[in-house]
């Protein structure tokens, strides 16, 4: 079944866009303003503020917030009769037939196949456990919204059962919160925890005390957030450590199970190996989306270490000029004006800026025009660590240097910068008042467990 | 292991209450009051403003709006430091050794026993399927936090699925909706899916017109709202009519799986007797929770026809005056000054008033002083349909009589009520602006699935 309405028909070109993130979402807007047929797939109905899952997943925010029903912020585009939207998985494409192949709805088996003229893939990226699957059940990442509901499940439930636990070893393993990696989610991830117990949950237990947990944050490296420079690597050292997160660099984990886990510490004066922890979550690896291979199988590009495609400087494929990868499934490079080809971060900036370059490579191609090479301009990083704390390396091309500062000053500015970006002013609105509220009151408004029993029931594993 | 303190070792009474709904809320705060050592067990982390769930169920209302963690609704009582909350299910009582048995909160099976001196059971109710029980994974009903998002998951999902369907016939079952049981949650969920199909995703899709979806509202009884008058019912009927729900009377359902459901129309002239319906929400039935068995099992008390345990006059059981049970689990009468008992219907002022009857019952009894029979206050009854469409029926003392009305001032004088009695501050102004929102723009605002997988894959049931 071929269900795209065919070029012939509409006598307009097809595009297929996989893939409804930062970048999928910019290409969209774009090409909907020239005469193509488009069509939209995406695995769920919303597009994630993902720079802010972290706050789904410890409570601060509602899922809402943070996502939008794709049909609903694309509907400007949807009212223009050339955009289709889909749920659906895509399992494979077929770049001979210039097919993209999306797996039935139901049990059935039978695929559904849809046509392109052009071919834009932004499926992103997923966790990567280096190899370690069974790591995935012990120690959720943060990726999508069920990630953030279980995370969330998992942190609030601790406490729970720390409270009915007699056993004092027990319970201060449930007591214990290990974030493995120390990139900017892990890091926001630990300071939220810290703040969670160390505020929030005070005084709401009668048998523990939410401020004797521990938060530990489990680097291999040896700094945290290690994209920084070395100063503003140290500056977030010494607010996390304000917060009461104990940070452990130099640290590899070599086990995670139901009881804690284990790690190589080659730093041997500090000790431990070993850590009881019942909650343990992953910020540590990223892997591209297995699309990426697919599409090696079938137009027979190549793929990074990491699993992603290496690109043309267009962004499209080497001999396959109809498909164009972007986001953090694309090995792309950075072409200045001046200077050599540089690659391209895995930031959310990055995949808008992808998403346009390719829209715009796409309408010159229609026009018989050469394309341009994709140049990123980097605004800069920011890195929120909690309340107040944050790290902000900025470039300011008038004084045309990079500005760093840390503290009230990176918070107050990350807090600004992502309000500005939320998409929605409805949802500006109301983040910006939950904030408010939880920065005065220090209460967390989305404390609420939908499925407690999963956590207790019909398992060994404790925390599954 | 008995964990809770004992009653030598403090010297207080101690207070075991099982369920936080509105009863074991209510009980809970008058008896933090006087000098007992009290435990609350629930089996979630959250109290639920259960009227108001529909709107989670249909995307209006985000699930902390209407719900907030025990331990922080009751911090004030948690700071008396003779209140413990514990998260566990209970799974039976000991009236001979006076234990609550609660379950192990792992794998272990051990179970934990909590002494009481006095013990109030506020366990509620969940769905009856009339002995029916395999049609609960085709028509969940609407109880939990879980169940509103199953629900929400299934409807949002339903149009997204009848867009990539190019089967005809398969395409209207999709866009066919199915609410049996016209009370009024039967009454409130058919109203707001015909307002999800009319209003909130026109224009949404490409391949369908969610206009073109079928909400039905099936009822074995002769009319809608039963509970109400007579002519209050059709003036429901009217307000269902214009919203767009189809309603089936006299209808009683004997058949409900993946394709849809059967019935037996006894009014011939109706013709249907079979619709094909991929998405069916549950709202007939009620049975008193299984804990209602495990008291009679243990004390000796009867249960009546729903399982509802059969109480005295002051809400103790017979033979057991240290056990109470309230709510709907609670076969209980009202005993005006003047006339006969009458039954106490299952609503929450019923279940508050028991809360606080159980309390004062219990206070006497640590006095020595006799207890008091229950006495009902009802202030009348109230339903709402949809947008500007409700009924009410209020007693208005200074007019010794009942007021009816509907439409427009009805559907105000709901919203008052329910704002009224949410719990938090926050909470009502959250809730009050989402509707000001929702109501000037048709948008609803927590439109996003989080797991879209389960209800496409892996199963043969369609709707699983």
């Amino acid at each position: 079944m071929n269900a795209s309405p065919s070029s012939a028909a509409t006598g307009r070109p097809r595009v297929v866009i996989v893939g409804c993130g930062f970048g999928g979402i910019e290409a969209v807007r774009a090409i909907a303003r020239i005469d193509a047929e488009i069509t939209l797939i995406d695995r769920t109905n919303h597009h994630l503020f993902q720079p802010l899952l972290y706050q789904v997943a410890t409570a601060g925010l509602t899922a809402p917030s943070i996502s939008g029903p794709i049909r609903h912020i694309l509907r400007r585009e949807m009212r223009t009769g050339r955009l289709t939207v889909l749920l659906g998985e895509v399992t494979g494409i077929d770049a001979a037939q210039r097919d993209v192949i999306v797996a039935a709805p139901d049990a059935s088996g039978r695929e559904e196949r849809i046509a392109y003229d052009h071919l834009i893939v932004a499926a992103g990226a997923t966790h990567s456990y280096f190899g370690h699957d069974e790591w995935a059940v012990h120690a959720p990442g943060l990726k999508t919204l069920a990630d953030a509901f279980d995370i969330r499940r998992r942190v609030l439930l601790a406490f729970e059962r720390a409270e009915r636990e007699s056993d004092l070893a027990e319970r201060q393993a449930w007591l214990t919160f290990a974030v493995v990696g120390a990139g900017p989610t892990g890091v926001e991830m630990a300071g939220m925890l810290a703040e969670i117990a160390q505020h929030t949950l005070q005084d709401e237990y009668r048998r523990i005390d939410s401020r004797r947990a521990r938060v530990l944050l489990v680097e291999g490296g040896p700094r945290v957030l290690g994209a920084f420079t070395e100063p503003m690597s140290r500056k977030a050292l010494e607010q996390l450590d304000e917060l009461g997160v104990e940070v452990l660099t130099g640290a590899r984990v070599n086990r995670i199970d139901a009881s804690g886990l284990g790690f190589d510490a080659p730093d041997a004066s500090q000790g431990l190996t070993n850590i009881a922890a019942r909650t343990v979550v992953w910020a540590a690896g990223v892997a591209a989306s297995p699309l990426g291979k697919a599409l090696a199988a079938s137009a027979g590009c190549t793929l990074d270490r990491a699993g992603r495609v290496v690109v043309e400087p267009d962004l499209s494929l080497p001999g396959h000029p109809e498909i164009q990868v972007i986001g953090d499934l694309a090995a792309a490079h950075s072409h200045p004006k001046r200077g050599a080809p540089k690659p391209v971060p895995g930031v959310s900036p990055a995949a808008k800026q992808m998403g346009r370059t390719a829209a715009a490579n796409l309408v010159r191609r229609l026009r018989g025009e050469p394309t341009r090479p994709f140049r990123y301009v980097d605004y800069g990083a920011l890195a929120t660590i909690g309340r107040r704390a944050a790290i902000a390396s900025v470039d300011v091309p008038l004084l045309n240097r990079q500005v760093h500062f840390s503290g009230m000053p990176a918070w107050l500015f990350w807090l600004f910068v992502h309000i500005y970006f939320l998409i929605g002013f409805r949802n500006r609105l109301v983040v910006l008042s939950d904030w408010a509220w939880a920065y005065f009151s220090f209460e967390r408004q989305a404390r609420v467990v939908a499925e407690p029993r999963p956590a207790f029931k019909g398992s060994a594993d404790p925390a599954a």
